[in-house]
């Protein structure tokens, strides 16, 4: 049987809230198995564009990654968010490992295609390095990832938070028996976007289709939920979108299954 | 016998210059033999700093770390500079890790004493984890760090990267059998500063006292000579001053020696 292993993502507006993030780094270092936490961090790269008047570009709310915005989230993901979150977890004993994935090679990833939209210095993961991972964290160490890769050729690029953090999960089943979730701003998927209490506790393949037919899984959950769903077909045993008191409370989650 | 390690510390003057930095990188990858970069940059910081609207406080030539300026020396050092070199060494083969202090506890820090100047948020080194170190290069990688480091309870320090690459050095000699050079926008230490051809080959200690006498020794060169002393009083066995092409050409460096 395999060892079991947690891979937490988290997102802006747990990163963005000081009394959330340590909440979450707490229960985070509780979990008594390997586990790997991946961020985002996008509205403080878009504030950081501001304060260097870098004009924010998107697409149908997706970010148009220019060179000046790339440099930019290199500073922010692996700079000031991916250090902060290490040094918070090395004060509770927590010996983390931050990591971009041009460290020790661990996310590969491919320029996006520029049509039907130029998304600019945005990478797609082509392949990441499970056995380096397993290597860190058999050393007794927790990675931390930000969401930039690279093309192993010198061009990093930024990527998808959730998307990594699905495609790390994919690669841990070579090792682990793998549980993903996603921690960010709700509960998990509500039935009333408005309404915290409408949350939905499962969502299988088949709920998911009708969610969508009723136009509920809207916006940045779409490709979460593809997200979810792509790493549940590829061996990972259990994924859940909830918040950031979601790794406490496990009634308070929305499980996915296929 | 103890193997052999280098640790080479390199400049902003070299990061600065993409032609520099590219050749530094050849040659750098070349050694073959266990290796570690340490990186520089503080005129990026300074840079930086003045898009972002903050004022650079100095004194004496000492930069002195408020709480914004320490977010920015993260973002550029822990960020651009050090993703941007592993990327590079990615591109050739090398297979690199991108360090901070904070990173796998490899750095602890002590906040600096207020007096008699408040330097802000500066770190002196209290302890090099080698051990970890150790670990990853018998992994096959070459870690590459800059010059943030933590104080082990959630605080991060900026510190003196030529310190951190002495420090560094001295700690690896419970392992190996240790060489540091240093690499910044000279090629050596220089009898007369605008003379590039009046490089002095050789310093030892008695030498070196006199060059003090004579204040051919001043500046920026005090604190890294005293660094170089510091390691070759502590069992680091060989010691250079050059530049960005002194890996190359053993003729054009000043060798420190007690």
């Amino acid at each position: 049987m395999k060892n079991k292993i947690s891979v937490v993502k988290i997102g802006g507006s747990i990163i963005n809230n000081t009394s959330f993030l340590n909440e979450l780094i707490s229960d985070f270092i509780a979990i008594n198995q390997a586990k790997i936490l991946i961020h985002g961090g996008g509205s403080i790269v878009s504030e950081m564009n501001e304060k260097l008047g870098i004009k924010n570009r998107l697409n149908k709310g997706r970010r148009i990654t220019t060179s000046e915005i790339l440099d930019t989230a290199i500073m922010v993901y692996s700079g000031n968010i991916n250090k902060n979150i290490v040094s918070k977890l090395q004060a509770k004993n927590c010996n983390a490992l931050g990591l971009s994935g041009c460290d020790a090679n661990t996310i590969l990833a491919k320029k996006r295609s520029n049509k039907p939209i130029d998304f600019g210095y945005v990478g797609n993961v082509k392949q990441v390095n499970s056995n380096s991972i397993k290597c860190f964290i058999d050393l007794g160490l927790t990675p931390v990832f930000c969401s930039i890769t690279h093309d192993g050729n010198g061009q990093l690029f930024n990527t998808n938070a959730d998307t990594i953090a699905s495609e790390i999960a994919i690669s841990m089943t070579n090792h682990y028996d793998v549980e993903l979730i996603y921690c960010s701003n709700k509960k998990g998927v509500l039935q009333n976007p408005k309404d915290d209490d409408s949350l939905i506790h499962c969502i299988t393949t088949k709920k998911y289709l009708e969610l969508l037919e009723k136009q509920i899984i809207t916006d940045g959950m779409l490709p979460k939920l593809k997200n979810c769903f792509n790493a549940l077909n590829n061996k990972v045993g259990k994924v859940s979108i909830t918040n950031y008191q979601g790794l406490k409370y496990n009634n308070k989650v929305t499980k996915i299954m296929l």
